[in-house]
C-alpha cells in the first residue's frame, strides 16, 4: 500500500532559476510522512508530547529527475520499505501527473525527545504503520 | 466576501522555540492570494507568464496575537480593502478554529514582469477580484 | 548607537519572480537581532537555555523601498527605539551600498520559555542592549 | 584543495524538534558550492546571466551524523570530485569545530538557462574550478 498526500508549488518553493529550489522537495517529503503518521492516527505533534519520541533523518537518497515550476499541482507517495526496531526506511516519489519529478529513499531512526539517543519505535506507532510497508 | 484557505504546521514552519517561526506566518499569507487569484482563473504562473506582471509586495503590517504550532490546522482568510489603477490593498488573518493567530494588512502593486516598473492591473485580473472587495 | 551584520543573497532567498521573496527579508532582519544578542555577549541559545526566557515577535511593519536580488551583499542594521519591562522596541533597515532595499520597525516582547507568558527583560540582557539604544 | 565557507545557525533553520531541519542542511551546502564560485571569479548571478546556464542538482546523498543546534557555528567544505563535459560531482562536509555533521555526495549538471537542456561546462568556469578537484 502506498500513501499519496498534494501539494501546490507556491512562490516561497521557487527560485530565481524558475524552478522549485533542491531543498525545497525535502520540505514535501516530510509533509506527506507527516501525513501518513497523522492519517494513521499519530500526528508528529502527539508523538513528540505523548510519546516523547522524533524521527530524525538519518540519510537521504534524493534523485531529481525534472524540474517542478510555480503553480504545479504535485503529488507525493510514501511506502515503508523497512520497519526495525528503532528505525525504518521509506521510498517516496513526487509526481506530476504522468512526470516523475523524483525519486528518494530515506533511512529514519526514532529518538528519544530529550536524550535524543535511539529508541524503539513504539509499539502504537509499528502497528498503525505496518500496513504502509512494501509488500 | 472574504476568501479562505486552509494550512497544516509542518516541521519546516517550526523553530527552536517550538513555534511557527515569525516569518513563515507570511508564507501562509501569500499562499492564500495566490488560491485567490487560481479560483479567480488567473494563477500566479499564468499571471507571470501569459499577462508579464507580478505583484510585488509593498509594505506589510503584521500583529501576531497567538503563535501556531506543530500540526495546527490554519485558515488563512483575504480581502480586498482597496483596488487602485496599479495596486491593490488586502487585508488577511490566519485563524486556528476560534483563535485569532495574526492580522495583517499587506499593499502590493502590479509590476511589469522583466523591468519591475508599476504598470496597470490587468482587466483580466480586476474584473475577477472586484468580487473579493471589502463591502 | 547602531549595530549592523552583513548577508549574502543565496539561491535558497530568491523566488521565480528573480528577487528576494518577500518574507525572507524578515530571516535577514531576525539574523541581525540575533547577531547583536551574541555581539552583547548573550546569543539565543544561552538566552533560551540559561534565562530561559526567548523573544517573540509581536508585530512588524516592513516597507519594501528595493527589490534584493542574487548575489547582493546586503547591510542589515538595528537600533533599539524603546526597552520596556517586558518588551523593546527596534527599527530595522537593509541596505545594499547606497541602495535602501527595506525598512522595519519591529516590537518584541520577552516571554517566558515554557509558559509563553511575558516575563520582564532579564538585567544580564538589558544592562547590554541599552547602548544600542536610539539618542 | 577543499573550499570552506561559515554559516550560523539562527532560528529560521532549526525545527521544534530544536535541531536544524533536515532540508536547511542543503542551503547550507548550496552557499558554500555558491561561495567557492564567486571566490573563482564566476559568482551565480554572472553565470546565469553572462553566461546562460545554471547548475542543476541531479541527485545528493546526504549523511546526518549529528544534530546542529541554534547558534552553532558551522564550517561548510566541498571538493571537486569529478569534472566532466556537461556535469560535475562534489563531496562535501558540514563540520562544528571538531564534530562532523554531515556528508553528501552531490551531482550538478550545467543546463542552459532558457532551455534547461543539458549544455557543457562554460571554459571560463571549468579552468577555475579545476584548482578544486580532488587529487
Amino acid at each position: 500500500m502506498i500513501f499519496t498526500s498534494g501539494a501546490r508549488v507556491y512562490y516561497e518553493d521557487t527560485d530565481a532559476a524558475g524552478v522549485v529550489y533542491y531543498a525545497n522537495y525535502l520540505k514535501y517529503l516530510e509533509r506527506c510522512r507527516s501525513d501518513l503518521l497523522r492519517a494513521a492516527g499519530w500526528d508528529v505533534k502527539r508523538i513528540q508530547d505523548e510519546l516523547s519520541v522524533v524521527f530524525a533523518v538519518r540519510s537521504v537518497n534524493v534523485q531529481y529527475l525534472l524540474p517542478a515550476r510555480l503553480n504545479d499541482e504535485l503529488v507525493i507517495s510514501v511506502e515503508l520499505t523497512r520497519l526495525g526496531r528503532a528505525s525504518m526506511d521509506v521510498h517516496q516519489e513526487i509526481h506530476r501527473s504522468d512526470d516523475r519529478i523524483c525519486i528518494a529513499d530515506i533511512k529514519l531512526a526514532v529518538l528519544d525527545r530529550q536524550s535524543f539517543s535511539p529508541t524503539a519505535v513504539p509499539d502504537e506507532i509499528s502497528t498503525e504503520i505496518q500496513k504502509w510497508k512494501q509488500a
